[in-house]
């Protein structure tokens, strides 16, 4: 048997399986950040992200990019959870002929990013390899009361995404802006139930949250805000990499977005439905339209 | 200019010199974990090891010691500093055409030793590569009291070495016992001025406590405790991956050490003399033997 007839995430439930963690562990693999006791007042997050040459992005990429995304993809992470990002630690593998033209480039990206947003670069370890590969593992903190988890979505609830989706590929999976700011907006002037980044394709992602809610979700299709470069709904529906957010509110929740123009960059796309009903996407005239993505798998 | 003209640890500098970290970072790049601020009792401690498929361990390797040693390079960091681990994350990038057997023979090898040293598996990122590669980070504690760093090392010092050195690569690599134990019964009954992991051998990783601390050090060569499977006193000098744990105490501790039958695993191997006169390897009878072996660099 191989990994592709389980899947990555088949493989990563698999493990998860086997896992026994102690009482210091809110919340274990399973969701956008590992959630850790730490005081009264917050949990701890802790996540990582590795980016390899030829998968996550070309040998031609600019190397400043490359840097500034290893780090973006766990602040996007962190932003899924509502949390404040603080110290990150690096592991780099370079193939040994890398100029170090190249290595500053690559770490200039990871630092001026980290800066940006407040991360410490507090260690690291660097190797030699065949192709260039970068993991990031990101400490974050949020209050108790504003973390929000895949998996607090209700039947009723309305589904939100933050900007635009499709053709991240072309550029935006190396520039975008992790939604930080965003989340802290969300968390601190509405009451989220369920959230994720959008890593894997809108499709996907809701699916994490379906499944780790126990619920069934609708899109409605028209509302799916496309980007300007994507090559249409599938591609917004099931390309990856987009780092925006998915979250879903209560309906009285849901008015008050409606309503308050700090929210116009949210839209609402669908709603979230009993599981026996599954994913459904539905068309301008109310007919089920049938899901043909499924999201970027790694296997 | 190419990375091999400054070498790993002068990239690693070059890297840390353009850091500014936030007044949370105790330490940051250049200690076995970085520091960070935690509560009243405790510093939180972090660290990333990154092993590479035919650089820390050979494609016909026994996965299941694979994954053991991913996780116990990070154990040997936190035992470095005299800490508690906690917490880990895993990025893991295995090629497509992996067994499921493959996989789970890896990840049995870490959540073993996880269990065995009280380690959560709290989370990680699987992708797919070209070779095997896996990244972990780890979270411990350590009483702010007991803390150690390679820095602490003071003219006149005693220094000290656990187990033996020597022909890791032949064994020992893939099976080490990260010296977690060992460390606690350092701090918790002597006082220990710094301490280092041997990971890149014993000249280099003493060299990084010379360096930190501002001075020399004098390794007297027939008091090396060299491995049975060793191929000599070079071997035990610059071979990397030993895992065993190296520092230093004052003369006055040193008495304590020889008088404590607890204390017999631990050699003295040499002294922490004045910066100006380096590092020097004596002979039985007193004469200065030249060092030939640097330990391991990756580039």
């Amino acid at each position: 048997m191989q990994i592709k007839d389980i899947g990555e995430f088949g493989l990563i439930e698999r493990f998860a399986r086997k896992i026994k963690n102690s009482r210091s562990v809110i919340v274990g693999s399973g969701d956008d950040c590992a959630v850790l006791t730490f005081n009264r007042q917050y949990y701890q997050l802790f996540t990582c992200d590795m980016l390899i040459e030829g998968v996550d992005f070309l040998s031609s990429a600019n190397p400043y990019l490359v840097g500034r995304k290893a780090i973006a993809v766990s602040l996007s992470d962190i932003a899924a959870c509502a949390g404040k990002p603080m110290h990150a630690v690096i592991s780099l593998g370079v193939p040994k002929k890398s100029t170090l033209k190249y290595c500053d480039r690559l770490f200039k990206g990871m630092n001026d990013i980290a800066k940006q947003y407040g991360v410490n670069i507090v260690g690291g370890d660097i190797s030699h390899s065949e192709k260039t590969v970068i993991d990031v593992s990101m400490l974050g903190l949020v209050e108790k009361k504003y973390l929000v988890l895949r998996s607090g979505a209700k039947k009723g609830d309305i589904i939100f995404v933050s900007g635009c989706l499709g053709g991240s590929i072309l550029d935006k999976h190396l520039k975008f802006t992790p939604r930080l700011k965003e989340a802290r907006f969300l968390v601190e002037n509405f009451k989220i139930h369920s959230m994720i980044d959008i890593s894997d394709g809108l499709l996907a992602d809701l699916g994490h949250i379906l499944k780790a809610s126990g619920t069934g979700g609708l899109i409605f299709a028209p509302r799916v805000p496309i980007s300007k470069v994507a090559s249409g709904l599938n591609d917004a529906l099931a390309s990856g990499e987009d780092f925006e957010l998915l979250f879903t509110v209560s309906p009285v929740e849901a008015n008050r977005f409606f309503s308050d123009k700090r929210a116009k960059n949210f839209q609402a796309i669908g709603e979230i439905i009993e599981k026996k009903q599954g994913l459904k996407l539905i068309n301008q005239s109310g007919k089920e339209i049938k899901i043909s993505g499924k999201g970027y798998q790694h296997f």
